[in-house]
């Protein structure tokens, strides 16, 4: 691969792309663009900002990741989690009606295409590593509980704000009283018309005789079907009189971005938020991305993903709209269209400033509570009861983990809920690390092979243990094997010789050498020798200038059978 | 061990204690309390309460420790670090000066007993591993370097205070006019009397034809022999006239308890410090618990030295004094005594309560210079420059933990320190491990053995990729497995089968699961099947009901070579 390349991922394809190619990509943008217009506004609907910003935000966005990041299918730009964390970081700073409002999301946009850029440049995307799978579980859940919670508001034709679940629920509760009719019927209509159409369509098309992927890709077109109905209904029959809000107007001019507003003092106070959304998006992304992947079997660098969605946000900031990032149903929707390379975005995000220039006008009828209504029908399924239960099968502490960051995220915040599920998930992983599986070894008669004292008929010598610890030796528990081990010498009072067998042992921290060469000047000091077998390779090169290795009182076998051969047979020279 | 012993460790030396075990501690203990009275009164000023609580803190604490404590040699009473910390937690709530001052050091002991009890019921020692070797290192280091500082007004005769570097010295170098002259020359007299004494005093001895080992325990006394010939210069010239600073009159009744000045609030704003003191209290006493027990082929079990201590504090909090728990120099002084078992710690607070009640006006004349020369000089060695080298050529990353803690110590404070400290060893340590030794290994020729492709010559087959991850799959590596496998079948488009060898895997949580399922699916999708082998005990009890094992498109073989062959000889059939 040339440096071009790497720096460039789009010359990859770039380079034998073909007329061929452009006509599927051509077809497949097109399908893929009327999908997610409706998606796209109703998630700038739900950060709280005008429908149409959902639109810029899905232009230069697109185009920049085409172009800089690694996925053939991923579609970027606005997505729910992303959009919920926009609003939840948001709203603290600004009302949606206040000018100022628009402002932050840009600034958020901004920032978290700098983080992204950073942590590349850095090489940090390791510590998105640290959102662990509870973490996200209970995140995702939460949000979703949160995102479908403030979409009652448009479904009901109300107004609340809040920025957690009780502040969310009381506001609405309040308001409740101002549901205006017409539109919870519509909102009702519209539901049970997506539910349906999400389950039959697809079925329906294909009893027709269609060709099963055609069949699949048009039986997304759900939410287009119930948006353009509904949107041809308030045209023919004007019911926004009766109350029922509509998108209106939507300029069909370019975002201005509000420089004016911008100010230093608020970006530092964005900065936490943007960090998590910076990386809570990369996750998301680079999962999706990887998944798609994996069936053509490409290669997703993750370290360029960083580049790719960190030159999106600052798209994203200067288009004046909000964070985006790659999302699951966005690429589906590129996919299922026949999506062969990223020349898809590029050409989306043509169709889609197309749309912006001459098309808004269609949009005009477009009643908001029904785009509410597409989002808490696709949102919904996020809620993920089952993973808990499995979780809670397989390790109560990690279920604890995601019910924790479920209920702080709910009821006191977003960044709270996180930091609460690292922390827990940090933890728990040291109380685990920190009582490792430690286990007195002996040989099975007649092979070169040791096993657990405990598990199997071996053989043992009562002036020689060995002892086999199943964990890396670091700060953590590097004093438990100190226990451990003095403990074993003053219950076993003849032992001459201790062996510590390194085989599950992938790396020592200088608090595990300081435990070792204590356990080793503590055994000298009792008359017994510390030897050393089955050494890492990895582990070795760090030890073998160290004090333990130069002074310790035994020897360092490279296999435990010769360990025990040179004790057993010549105990007298050693 | 019966269950008495277990809860009442003292059983187990109680029941075989003879007359002649009797007169043997008895000596040590006359030696010991000799030697630990200027020590103890000294650790008092460093706290900046009047001397003889040092001797309070030195009665009922050693007591129950040495009846609930499993060390057989360990004396607790005050000590260097603790006493330093518990000023620096006190001094925000009050002056030395003040009456609260005394109330606050009290309530510090009785929160860390509770702690420490706290700890043990829950198990929760493991805690204090999180304290990593260049986290203690540098938290002495900066420690040492300010109780040092501290000293300077006494050996000046001067008044500061403050709680950081920056605010001592300042202090300090504001009072620094009012320094006594005839203070300052007995300092310098004092210290370099201490300094001569502790190197030559020992070798002295045995020139002049002292047993080693009796030599070894004289050359302990310098302090003794210093403070008791200032005291007696003091006394006979009548030097408290030059302005020296004398210890004055010691009440010679027992403690009272200020109960009226506690609070409850101040409780709570004490307990993130009490925290701190009962956990670097126990990491101190432990270790050196444990290398003396060790050389007597002796077994400490740190649950029980948490009991212990904890009793040990709350026995200091209900007498009026300060935090305490098991130090070095004091141990060492019991042992070099010839002290046999705890009864040594009984009966040395038994004739510390002598002291206290019938000796105490042979003090009226100690200088207090003199006890902050002999601090000093003890504390000085603390400080630990090659232990930086050293860790520095070990690990760049770990020795940079040490400096931040020892510069945010000095400079911020004591908890913001080690709490860096931690931070950053535990984010070292997540960056090691998301940064896992990924090896494809193949076999040795002729043998069941299977090493790295790149370090050995090995058999490989194109359709058979074989990975052995060198680290425990959890949360902050899963996904760079996952990126490292597909990668890698995206280069190798023949591979048709991919064993997992799990020979270094002790652990695998829920989300490395998530990511193993991940893997399996999209190799599925891809025509890949996923193998597993050489899964430990352990490890395969918890995967045995998983939806992984349940859904794997291969299979688990016990053993690589098992694999190799099953899957090479007869390729149809899987």
């Amino acid at each position: 691969m040339s440096k071009l390349e790497k720096y460039f991922p789009a010359m990859t394809w770039l380079k034998g792309y073909s007329r061929a190619d452009l006509q599927i990509d051509a077809v497949a943008s097109f399908i893929a663009t009327i999908l997610l217009i409706p998606q796209s506004m109703g998630y700038a609907l739900l950060v709280g900002l005008p429908a149409v910003v959902g639109l810029y935000a899905s232009i230069i966005p697109s185009i920049a990741y085409s172009l800089f990041g690694t996925s053939r299918t991923l579609a970027v730009g606005p997505v729910a989690i992303t959009s919920m964390m926009t609003a939840t970081v948001a709203l603290p700073f600004a009302l949606p009606s206040n000018e100022n409002y628009a402002a932050i999301a840009i600034m958020l946009a901004f920032l978290s295409g700098i983080f992204l850029l950073l942590m590349s440049l850095l090489k940090m995307g390791f510590l998105a590593n640290l959102l662990s799978h509870p973490v996200i579980s209970g995140f995702i859940s939460a949000s979703a509980l949160l995102i479908v919670i403030g979409q009652v508001k448009h479904l009901l034709g109300i107004d609340a704000q809040g920025n957690n679940f009780i502040e969310l629920t009381q506001s609405m509760l309040q308001n409740i009283g101002n549901a205006n009719k017409p539109t919870l019927l519509l909102s009702i209509i519209a539901i049970t018309c997506l539910v349906l159409l999400k389950r039959y369509l697809t079925p329906a098309l294909i009893t027709l005789g269609l060709p099963a992927a055609l069949a699949k890709t048009l039986g997304r077109a759900g939410p287009v079907l119930v948006v353009g109905g509904t949107t041809l209904c308030m045209a023919t029959f004007s019911l926004d009189t009766m109350g029922i809000k509509i998108v209106g107007d939507v300029s069909n001019h370019l975002p201005s971005i509000p420089f004016e507003r911008f100010t230093l003092d608020t970006m530092i106070e964005l900065l936490p938020g943007a960090f998590l959304i910076s990386i809570v998006g990369f996750v998301g992304s680079v999962s999706v991305a990887q998944s798609f992947a994996a069936k053509r079997k490409e290669d997703i660098k993750p370290n360029q993903e960083l580049v790719g969605l960190g030159l999106a946000n600052l798209g994203a900031a200067f288009s004046g709209s909000f964070p985006v990032t790659g999302g699951f149903s966005r690429s589906v929707v590129n996919v299922s269209a026949g999506a062969q390379t990223p020349m898809t975005g590029i050409i989306t995000a043509l169709l889609m400033l197309v749309t912006l220039l001459f098309l808004t006008p269609i949009f005009y009828y477009l009643p908001t509570a029904v785009l509410a209504a597409s989002i808490t029908v696709s949102i919904l399924q996020l809620i993920d009861v089952k993973d808990l239960i499995r979780l809670y099968r397989f390790s109560k502490q990690e279920a604890l983990a995601l019910v924790a960051t479920f209920l702080v995220v709910l009821f006191v915040g977003m960044e709270a809920g996180i930091i609460t599920g690292v922390a827990l998930s940090l933890l728990f992983f040291l109380w685990h690390t920190s009582h490792p599986h430690i286990a007195v070894v002996g040989r099975l008669p007649g092979t070169e092979h040791f096993r657990n004292v405990k598990r199997y008929e071996v053989e043992t010598d009562p002036q020689i243990a060995t002892i086999r610890i199943d964990e890396n030796l670091f700060f953590a528990n590097a004093r438990v094997l100190e226990d451990y081990i003095l403990s074993l010498v003053a219950q076993h009072q003849d032992i001459k010789h201790l062996i510590l067998m390194c085989t599950a042992i992938n790396m020592i921290d200088a608090s595990a050498l300081d435990s070792l060469e204590t356990i080793d000047d503590r055994l000298k000091s009792a008359g017994i020798m510390l030897h050393l077998s089955e050494i890492k390779g990895p582990v070795m090169d760090k030890l073998t200038d160290s004090t333990l290795i130069n002074q310790l009182s035994g020897q360092v076998f490279l296999t435990q059978h010769q360990a025990i051969n040179a004790l057993t047979i010549k105990p007298e020279q050693v």
